[in-house]
């Protein structure tokens, strides 16, 4: 057996940095704190056991992807890397007297801990709207609204009654943010081009997704004009975009919005996050959304060996507020935490302060049809789309997740099909 | 609505078939049926959206494909045939007298039914051996035998005791046929190319990997030269191959092999398969495995306008006795009741008795490794693995699925990596 402990770099005694979550924060610092070759035993602790890449995880959960070809096993980034140790375990809390992480009775203890937990949906406090409303954050909430989808048509198809039917064949998606958009446009397009000529009963050009956004407009991190442009296209593509209302409940039989009830089978959440329990974990106060507030070098004020990057963290930004809950930056935090870290064990000055670059908002509609908005440069239309594609393959990780994802969405693009149409797990009773 | 009845192709009333089931057979009666333009409506009722592509199923559940790659939606198969309305439903009984099959409370009267409903696994009156060894006959199977495959793995890294380790690395996989060497082949290549290095604590080189067989060889539907070489290169690829041994228990820790435990986290069934409940749906008696009887024309006797093809049908064969529960068997019986109720719907003279023709059969082992046995031409080794894999891609549905299915291999091959090592769904307590 090859070394039973945690693994050492050099002879000096290494330092240990844990790292929870293998997302886009975690293995960016994970992978940046190896390539450094600084004193340090890493260990990268996930409760998956695969890196998911959740800008396309809507393209899985509307049949177009399957899980394993945005996703990579953790194990597999770092087995060059013998300096990372990887785990599949779910903490249940941080003893940071002692300085350990818990994982159930077990403990492992850090020199330096990086918490890269991300964030998982809000409901405002409404936990009880999220069966009817189920959020995307995960392969397995992917699947179940994939299921969902299909399922709605399935049953459409056998339904007697046209009320039924027209509640079947009834799509609300909640938050007119990125998430929102891609989804609502998805859903319309697989209405409307790909199961078009499945069904023999029921027209599925006649489904209605209803896009419901409780702000004054879409994509807020966008410029106006892009917005614009998004709901223009969105409405080309069939989808309903209702703005400024309220959801006021989610039922089994559809939602309420501002008080009216709205008959649909399938509602969706894209309308905000919320980080998990982190600051309780850690003693220290959360913001509404659950982030912990962290100082210019990401660690928590008080705990200078704690650090929080990604969704989880609440970064002050001169320019935007705060820095955004977005891939780019989560990576940009986890690099200058591994550069801290770095430093301070080899008794070197840190990296100053964290400075977050905006790289830009990217969001997708439908066919031909996206939004770029790089601050000076804005893109709409047929050319931010296939920039848009060409950005999320050269972010995949692994070659063989860039060739399968260019495959199967040159497939669809060429057929009007999508690939990965299956109503797999347990068949749910209500709708 | 683009008609709302079962559709007509003439002006004549169309004889109404059901079939049951989208698998081999159910899905090549269809498609013979719709291709004679007899005048006959065609409904298709399965309890999954897609056909499944079962003979590549054993690599979703060693994660080597992704289930979309040998999935195909049924209707996507027949949207160019109106003919064909497709059903997503549970079937619960039939009327035999009435003529109609029972979906819970609804009923589809039928003219002409076919059956063609498969088989699942067999535990010889043991089922509560299944919790411990589940088999591998649907996409829910596979994926959960690939998450206990892979947690296996994870948990035998974090395991502080020797023995536990030793036995979270034990896989035992339980009969001899061409499923249970294809798993037991993928799980040693899994452990032994593909994990090696992706672990720290443990040396996946040292998995244990036991073929049992109750019967006196390997493979018994393959000549005895190729079953002898396959042992062999089971044994180089690793796997313990126990023949002539019975399985007396399946249990949470291990299983007892004539009486003796031996302790192993995962227990994989590959022993036999037995037909549903579809005699007691007829009242027709059923042979040990839950077959139906059936006559030349297989029709079930004393019920002419019900057919039963595929796994669940007992076919006599002059030949090899029965015809054998493979998909080139479920292939031709189907198409020769398309054929028979064809002319039969048209008054004319059907096409006399069914006569299986034995192509041959086939089985992979590994890398470089497989065996064909087509009667008079044997082959095994470096040539044969390449003709299995171009025949099981020809035969996949789809260009899409055959071109995932060759890049996947082909990413596999030349990397010695596995694409779909997910661990997804709910995790499991006991092991």
């Amino acid at each position: 057996m090859a070394g039973c402990g945690a693994p050492m770099t050099g002879s000096q005694p290494a330092a240990s940095v844990v790292i929870v979550g293998a997302g886009f924060g975690g293995l960016a610092a994970a992978k940046a704190l190896a390539r450094t070759r600084a004193p340090v035993a890493i260990t990268l602790i996930d409760r998956q056991n695969y890196h998911l890449f959740q800008p396309l995880l809507y393209q899985v959960a509307t049949a177009g992807l399957s899980p394993g070809d945005i996703a990579w096993p953790v194990r597999g980034v770092f087995r060059n890397q013998p300096a990372v140790l990887v785990q599949l375990a779910e903490v249940t809390g941080v003893d940071t007297a002692q300085r350990a992480v818990l994982l159930g009775d077990r403990r492992v203890p850090y020199d330096y801990l990086i918490l890269a937990t991300g964030a998982r949906h809000n409901y405002y406090g409404h936990p009880e709207w999220e069966p009817h409303a189920p959020g995307l954050k995960s392969v397995e909430d992917a699947t179940a609204i994939r299921r969902r989808i299909l399922l709605a048509f399935e049953r459409a198809e056998m339904a007697e009654d046209a009320a039924e039917r027209q509640r079947l064949l009834t799509f609300v998606v909640i938050g007119g943010g990125p998430t929102g958009v891609e989804l609502a446009g998805a859903i319309s397009e697989l209405a409307r081009k790909v199961l078009a000529a499945d069904f023999r009963r029921i027209n599925t050009r006649t489904t209605r997704v209803i896009l419901v956004e409780a702000g004054p407009r879409l994509l807020p991190a966008f410029a106006p004009a892009l917005a614009d442009y998004a709901a223009r296209a969105l409405g080309r593509l069939g989808v309903e975009v209702q703005i400024g209302r309220r959801i006021t409940a989610c039922e089994a039989g559809g939602v309420r919005i501002d008080g009216e009830l709205q008959p649909a089978a399938t509602t969706l959440w894209a309308a905000g996050v919320q980080a998990g329990p982190l600051a309780s974990w850690l003693g220290v106060p959360a913001d509404s959304q659950g982030r912990v507030t962290v100082g210019p070098d990401l660690s928590v004020p008080g705990l200078p060996e704690v650090f929080v990057v990604g969704d989880a963290a609440r970064i002050a930004d001169a320019a935007l507020g705060f820095v955004p809950g977005i891939a780019p930056a989560a990576k940009q935090a986890g690099r200058h935490v591994a550069a801290v870290i770095a430093a301070r064990s080899a008794g070197q000055r840190g990296p100053g302060p964290f400075r977050y670059h905006h790289q830009g908002n990217l969001a997708t509609i439908g066919r031909h049809s996206a939004v770029i908005d790089l601050g000076r440069l804005r893109l709409r239309g047929y050319l931010a789309w296939w920039l848009w594609g060409g950005a999320h393959v050269f972010f995949l990780i692994g070659v063989r997740n860039r060739i399968m994802v260019i495959v199967q969405w040159l497939w669809s693009y060429l057929m009007f099909q999508r690939g990965a149409r299956l109503i797999t797990g347990q068949q749910e009773r209500e709708s």
